[in-house]
Order: structure tokens, then sequence, then C-alpha cells
């Protein structure tokens, strides 16, 4: 297809499809003369993925690159998790302190989960911890290991709807599944959380 | 104390805090003289506040504002989180689908959930949704379900620490924790997701 159908294939101006080729967030098409190139459903698909990373998940461009950049150079499904994680991660901040980074290895150990040291969501997590000390709300163990606890059956169904065929035998999975499953998601736990937040607390207070 | 002392214990940089002031995030100080104001504990406490939602929730100055506004028309601790999340949510954008609407009503009516009718919290759903549909991933509807029946003990047990005293009795809602228990506990959530993504793929497909 030419350009013009690829960007209303993909819901985008013919500009914004051109910048993201100059940018080198989608690869170039199969050249076809001088000024022209044909483009494949390959170029939809990652066309709709941008959107999808800029729209709902509200990544920054550079931050869509490096969520491209490490799922291209994973070999697994995890490590492009992984990937994905550790560029979405927090950016520069203060260093967590050694008293959260031991509550989040508590964590792991009774989930029976294990990160790398110095794995950089263990950081993220204890630095969260941290904030809420600091503006006066922590959060208990008790209530770090409910919120373990309550998705764990989420992460297990997650994680097997990526490798697991209708006969629950280990496929290939979909490194861009590990994007989809991440970032994409996040946003629909997020809204339903809230949703729920504002019903209890209404039922709670209001007595109905 | 003085402006020296407020920066101090709030970590911020004394011009960081007196660009807050102009800006109007920060209530001015008690004026003491021509140059001179004295701060008090809301001041640090409005301080780290707004130091937690640019850091940890990544939150634009913009959003941190209109966060702020919200909790201060509020007079309710759900009207405050309902304030707060019609903030957050998503920009402009494509309205949802009615199909995709259609799903999250059903998902709170099978929850027993209610929203006004054009509640932003909705349709931020069923715009994600939608998205995940455009991408070739669909969610299904028995994973919503998943999603909110795994949710509703945390929120149950985030709603009451905000409600109830210590004999389960109810008491005035600190309409602050509104913004802490949204906002600032949903990295704590989605880190943890995260590093329960990674473990539980990576036992899956190395079988250990």
């Amino acid at each position: 297809m030419w350009m013009a159908e690829l960007a209303s294939r993909s819901g985008l101006s013919v500009a914004t499809v051109k910048y993201y080729l100059r940018e080198g967030l989608l690869p170039s098409g199969t050249a076809t003369g001088a000024t022209r190139a044909a483009y494949d459903e390959t170029h939809v698909r990652r066309l709709r993925l941008i959107r999808a990373l800029t729209d709902v998940a509200g990544l920054r461009l550079e931050s869509v690159r490096q969520v491209l950049d490490g799922i291209e150079a994973a070999d697994s499904w995890h490590d492009a998790v992984g990937a994905a994680h550790t560029r979405l991660g927090t950016a520069e901040s203060t260093p967590p302190t050694p008293g959260s980074l031991a509550r989040v290895d508590d964590m792991l150990e009774a989930q029976g989960w294990q990160l790398a040291p110095g794995h950089p969501q263990a950081a993220a997590l204890a630095h969260a911890l941290d904030v809420l000390d600091d503006v006066g709300h922590p959060i208990s163990d008790e209530m770090l290991f409910l919120y373990a606890h309550a998705l764990r059956p989420i992460v297990m169904r997650e994680v097997a709807s990526v490798h697991l065929d209708e006969r629950g035998e280990l496929i290939d999975a979909d490194v861009e599944a590990a994007v989809i499953g991440t970032v994409l998601q996040e946003p629909v736990l997020l809204s339903i959380r809230r949703i729920a937040q504002e019903n209890v607390s209404r039922k709670l207070t209001e007595g109905t």
C-alpha cells in the first residue's frame, strides 16, 4: 500500500507518519521509485502500536522509542517485559533507602519471586515506598502483601494468555505482546481501581 | 520557620520553593517584614506532596495544580477522589465506541458499581479497551471481570483505612488522602504487577 492508505489505516495524518519515518520509529517501506515506497501490514501494526503508546499510555516519543528498542533486542517474553519495564521505570531520582529495599526483598521472598540484584524495578518500588513515608502516608507491609496477593491470579492469566495455546502447550511468545500486556493494560487496571474507589467510598459513607 | 529551613525540610532547593510560590502552588507564608515571611508545617506538607506528585507519579506541574485545586474544592473524600481522577483522566482523544461503553456498563453492573452518566472515568476505560482492540490485543470480558474481582479486596481496605478508625467507626476523611491513595499508590501497584509478570513468565517458560 502507499503512504496515503498507510496513514488512513493507522488513523494518523500523512505528516505524522512521515515524521515517525524520519525519526526512525517506523521502518522504511520498500522503495518502488525515487520518491515512492510501498508499505505492508507490519507498518500498519507498528503505527497502531506507537499511537496506542502515546495516546493511552501517555508516553513521550522518546519513551516509545526506548520501549520499541527494548522489545527488538529481547530474546524472550520476560526479557522483553523486563526491558520495557526498565525503560519505563522512574527517571533519575534519589536512591531508595535500605529499609525500603529490605521491605521489597521481604515481599519478594514471601511471594517466591526473584529479581536480579540491582534490578531497576525493585529500586522503583522501594522509592515509591519512601515517598509515601515522606508524605506521611506509609503503606503497611500487610497492604503490600495484599497487593501482591490480589495481583497474582491476574498476572498468572496474563502470562498464560501469552505463552500457552488452547491446549495449555507452550508456544513461542509474541514479544510485541510484552508491551501490550505491560503498558496498554495498565490504564485499564488503574481505571477500574479508580471507579471502585469512588463507589466503595460513596457506599461506605452514605450507607446505601 | 524561614525559607531556608522550609526548603531543606522539604528536600527542595530555595529556587524551586520560590518558583512554586510564584506559581501559586504553595500558599504564601506570614509576612514578617518587607522581604521576609514565616512558614509552618502546612507548607512543608504541601511541598512534600508536590514533590511526590511530580517525582513518583510523574505528573507535570500543570496536572499537579489541577489535582490540588480539585482537592480543595471537594466536600467529601469520594468527591475529591472523583475530582482527582477527572483531572488525571486521559486528555482529549477520540470518543469511545458504543460497544466499549456497553462493556464498561456491563462490568459496572456485575460489580454493583455506579457512575454518573458521562463520567470521564467510564469513557477513559472504554477508550483503553478500544485501543487494545485497535492494536489487535483485545481484552476479554472475563479478564475485565477478573481485574475488577481482584481489585475489590484491595480497594475495600484502602477505603476503610481512610474512613474508619481502629474501632471501625466512621471518621472525617482527610481529603489529602484522596490524592495519596489514588495517585501515589498507583506506582506501587504497577511495580508489583511488573515484578510478578517477569517472575511468572520466567518460571512458566523455564519450568523451574
